[in-house]
């Protein structure tokens, strides 16, 4: 039921069914051609393969370098920002990320939190936390829970964490981040950026996180009330970090115990003494 | 040339071409059929509609509150994180985005770089400059120089803003960020969120930056090797703030004068005291 329209090369359609060749398919707000094995799919916006869009533009973009003449040549953004020993000197104290991954309910959140109230309130330093709620609710507004959004969140919370740990910010990521592909390129910008990066791994039993279930969304979960919740069906894995920088079994730990093994890292990373 | 599989929907097609009613349209990777105007668009990857895509799952993204139930119930994030009074009165400063706008060339890194030197080595704070290189390289690497990428950029570096300011940051965003609208989401954010925003406008003329050239951008426009510039072309605007906080005419000041006047206005605003 198309009628051809020759100024700009579109089939203009009015009926809820596009016929070709007497064969009708469904009316749909995007149709995706696959150029790899040919097919033309009808797809809900849902269904577009965005992570694909995003992987080909992040590889297509060219450098938009302006203003560093520095990094233009392909040198460190440092060249063009006051140097990070003179910055971490006189803030008096040093940029890390602390990359907490772990289950829902495996005590990221609560950790960290008590973390960041001792090094603000306590030592009067300079921390960030990022958690799915202030990344979700803003930057991260856009994107869902499929695969290749949370990869595209990893990512960006990533290239956030590297910014704030630069700037001499302790940066505390508490995201689930269920795969190990995602982290590891997070942690990999923090190596390429000289930047120092801990994993820290919440480690604890489903079944543990499943008895302390704070909100109630496990329970959810048995009820069949949501569907694909990580670790819990097969379309959501979680992956345990192999090697992490910490091993956090925190079901065996207070809070405080938990807060004093940090505590005693950074002390010994010398990241609350600055330069 | 289409045959239809029962299997999956799709039709499949094997030749660089795709016949409809006995009319083709020529291969291409996404076919973009527009729900408003019921138009079915032969796109190119660089065609495709990122910018209405990203507008629907800005729009469509439920709340993926996990962690705070009382940001849950609409709350402010604040409810879940450490209160910034308590922040601030720890750390010594408070939180506020300087958002300097101009053209290129009209001195944004400059005197954004000196008044960050200045902040950081004379009085310890610290500060965040997030501008074009730090960002566009990491961050906003998936984004172009299309109006639609530019909004995508400001929104994404808005809400970076937000973050840092919230933790406590003194943050200096230096981007050109033309279009006024996408200024304007950056400062609305700021204000749902209760932090502190300033409107930074570099007012210098067109002729003055073009006099300036620091990195013979402008000869490169003049010449053609560039098009679509800043400014310099039709497609690429410059919307001056109606009515900036600030407005700094620096092609009459020093940066030392520009980086005073800046100085004051934060003591104006404490935040150089904490709480």
């Amino acid at each position: 039921m198309g009628a051809y329209d020759d100024d700009d090369g579109a089939v203009k359609i009015s009926k809820s069914q596009l016929f070709i060749g007497g064969i009708s398919i469904v009316l749909c707000s995007l149709l995706v051609l696959s150029r790899s094995n040919g097919t033309l799919a009808c797809s809900n916006p849902g269904d577009f393969d965005i992570g694909a869009y995003r992987e080909a533009a992040l590889a297509n973009t060219p450098p938009n370098i302006i203003e560093c003449a520095g990094a233009e040549a392909g040198g460190s953004q440092e060249l063009c920002h006051l140097p990070r020993d003179e910055r971490y000197g006189a803030i008096g104290q040093k940029g890390i990320t602390l990359w907490m991954t772990g289950l829902s309910g495996s005590g990221k959140s609560t950790i960290a939190g008590a973390l960041e109230e001792r090094l603000v309130l306590e030592h009067g330093k300079v921390v960030q936390m990022l958690d799915g709620d202030n990344v979700r609710t803003g930057l991260n507004r856009d994107l869902g829970f499929s695969p290749s959004d949370r990869a595209e969140s990893v990512r960006r919370v990533g290239e956030l964490a590297c910014l704030f740990n630069a700037g001499g910010v302790i940066t505390l990521v508490t995201l689930v981040s269920p795969y190990r592909a995602d982290r590891d390129a997070a942690k990999a910008r923090h190596g390429d950026m000289g930047l120092k990066f801990l994993e820290v791994y919440m480690n604890v039993d489903i079944d543990v996180v499943q008895a302390r279930d704070p909100k109630g969304l496990y329970a959810k979960v048995k009820a069949g009330e949501i569907t694909s919740f990580t670790g819990m069906s097969e379309d959501a894995p979680y992956e345990m970090p192999l090697h992490p920088d910490i091993d956090l079994p925190n079901n065996e730990m207070t809070i405080d115990e938990s807060v004093d093994m940090l505590m005693e890292i950074l002390t010994l990373e010398g990241v609350l003494v600055g330069n």
